[in-house]
């Protein structure tokens, strides 16, 4: 499977409340696309929002993302990790 | 200790070598500013790379990438995680 680093802008404020329930609704479905998301990380000050997946695809994860009602800003592919 | 991750653009066809060599001539030096690189990811398509650390500053993280030619482009604390 692909990984993938998938970057949220424009969530100023985010809360570890908000960031863990939209991380859970993202696990909640994440199996009808065959994504599994490993890892979110937040910057409530800039609102930036990081998602390390692994996945079919791009279209997966976001498909996954706008269902929960938080669509990605930008998806990358990241083959290569140390 | 704080977290961070932190950006760089413009590294269209990295590859695994030149993000391991990167990666461990931050892992070489980091100890003098107390910062610890846990990982990197590397997009060669869009040349976007991805590194998160632990760090006393956001300052420290770039003294540590200046010195080792790779100046981030963003630099995110990101406190919040799941």
């Amino acid at each position: 499977m692909a990984r993938f680093m998938d970057v949220h802008h424009g969530m100023r404020g985010i809360t570890e409340d908000q960031l863990r329930q939209a991380h859970d609704a993202d696990l909640a479905i994440q199996q009808e696309e065959g994504v599994d998301f490993r890892q979110a990380w937040a910057d409530p000050e800039s609102g930036t929002v990081y998602c390390l997946s692994e996945a079919p695809s791009a279209d997966a994860v976001q498909r996954i993302h706008e269902r929960t009602g938080h669509k990605a800003d930008e998806i990358h592919e990241v083959p290569l990790a140390v």
